[in-house]
């Protein structure tokens, strides 16, 4: 391969790992060697990266000897037990996983919003949760201007972030429902939690498991991980997260709040305009608005139904559409590599 | 038939016209003569209403002649054509249009929340937008021991709502993608406007047309709608309205601030469990929470998923499902009428 570093995807065969290895060729990131990793389920098989065939290794310790950037999408108990010794073996990561993004000492970092967090990494990076990145992406560019005081958002999310047997679950519920068939829902809201409910032709309130509070885990990260990665502990969130028979495309019906007056709804799409990973989809006179069908395998955040609040000169909704699993998770890991690089971290 | 009143129901091919017949039946409600009126296209056929076929009419003002209650569900050009034929020739007229919702001469009715405006009719009674009625069933009860100041929500909203070629459709389009069939969207978001888009497997933020201010006419039903229906013209009301692509049943994920504090989950969910027309489904720890695949056929509003804000001692969120064509639609009409039945307005 070219000159570039030693890259390792853990998960290669996960549904977010193939988007990492599809992002990688497409970004052309500078790679040396690349090794693939997996559970022994799946090492062994191989898969093609720029027109090579690389064989999948089942993961250990000694696999991330001479690995210069490993990137993690294989579930918090993997990057727990492996993170730490890729790390040791002089490895930066990049993990995918809810496993560190809120430790302290680790940055959570969407390159858009949060980039010089880098700096204060030590080896790990993590990659927040998808519907995390596409929603600070929007609110960023408003936040520097105008500050921002709350956030309420419901979300709309597709069935890939469940993973891509979800994705089959969801499609054979469909085609039994139009075929009159019985079916057994196995796999969602949770395939952690005890009960398991029909995704297709439904609505589903619960992602990730409850917490005391009444809140799910998906919606503690959205308020915890925002707060964090903006540096605003004193922001105001909340979030209603919710699972929709939608393959892939994350929407966000998104209320906010700035800190201070001034702002129209004029002002705020050119601000969109420029705001970096923004995309304006916005002329409701062309019934132009981002939709999720239209966002899958782009890398940008669409905003649309921009308005203001008709009770309130400082609330305003907007509509936040992105592919969740490039924006939401590979694209953003690919996207901090490429930070690391920039700014001379990986060497 | 038995002994009642001279029923017409006026659009009784429709997808609301049909559940009418069907409440009407089921709630034994006190029926002497039905009169089934459509447009000419239908005119003819007949519909089976408690074992007894009746012919379908072609509604015109003469067919309201010893008409006592009407029932009109047959789009807003024809409640305006004909509703006040009807009340003139002595029937009440219970319209499940937008034609006269706004109108301040017309009571806009939710039994649960405002019967007695019923009082105040002049012959017609509007029944509220589906997405709206919902909504105000579960606030009024808080509103009555807390006050509301405001309401942030957005819905989740089944293509039933759209009418039954709108089903068609999207059940047309999910075969067709999972066959890897092409095809041409022709109805939805809004019949009426320029462009269709895919239902199936998406989410749309557009429920009928837009207006100047960035609303859609829907939001703008269900912000002016729930202020005249629970007489709080002051209330703070933001709707973000979305169709996804469920059958039957709206979802509504609920912000509330109430005007004073003190209120906690532990009464809001005793308030629900007396509340009129609510079934609290909400205990997290058995995954209980409302779905729309599970309110198809009732007449509930189904409420959970409640939790207090974590930074806002007066703001709390919530989960509201109900079946748009029954309690949304079909059954708050017949609701209205056995409350005129019980007032001693219909006579």
């Amino acid at each position: 391969m070219e000159k570039g570093f030693h890259v390792a995807v853990v998960g290669a065969t996960g549904a977010v790992g193939e988007q990492i290895l599809k992002t990688l060729a497409e970004r052309n990131f500078p790679i040396s060697k690349l090794t693939l990793l997996s559970s022994k389920r799946s090492a062994g098989k191989t898969l093609t990266f720029k027109g090579e065939e690389v064989v999948i290794q089942e993961a250990t310790p000694e696999s991330f000897e001479g690995v210069q950037l490993a990137l993690f999408s294989a579930g918090g108990s993997v990057s727990k037990a492996l993170a730490p010794e890729a790390v040791q073996r002089g490895a930066i990561v990049v993990d995918n996983t809810s496993a560190f993004r809120m430790n302290p000492e680790i940055p959570l970092v969407v390159p858009e919003v949060n980039e010089d967090d880098l700096h204060k990494h030590n080896g790990i990076i993590a990659n927040p949760n998808c519907s995390t990145i596409q929603m600070v992406v929007a609110l960023e560019p408003i936040r520097k201007k105008y500050g921002l005081k709350k956030v309420i958002v419901s979300t709309y999310q597709a069935v890939s972030g469940a993973g891509a047997m979800a994705i089959k679950e969801m499609k054979d519920q469909t085609a039994a429902i139009l075929a009159g068939e019985e079916f057994t829902p196995e796999i969602l809201p949770c395939g952690s939690d005890e009960k398991h409910y029909q995704i297709a032709f439904n609505a589903i309130p619960q992602i990730d498991k409850f917490q005391e509070n009444g809140f799910t885990f998906e919606e503690m990260k959205m308020i915890n991980e925002t707060k964090k990665i903006m540096h605003m502990p004193e922001l105001h969130v909340a979030a209603t997260c919710v699972r929709i028979p939608v393959d892939t495309g994350h929407s966000e019906s998104v209320f906010f709040e700035t800190e201070h007056t001034g702002l129209t709804v004029t002002e705020l799409k050119e601000m969109f305009t420029e705001a970096p990973g923004v995309v304006l989809e916005d002329d409701i006179n062309n019934q132009l608005y981002p939709m999720p069908i239209n966002s899958v395998s782009k890398n940008d955040v669409f905003v649309g139904r921009i308005r203001q609040d008709l009770d309130n000169e400082k609330g305003f909704h907007m509509w936040v559409v992105s592919d969740n699993l490039l924006k939401g998770a590979a694209w953003n890991s690919v996207q901090i590599s490429e930070s690391l690089v920039k700014l001379g971290l990986l060497k």
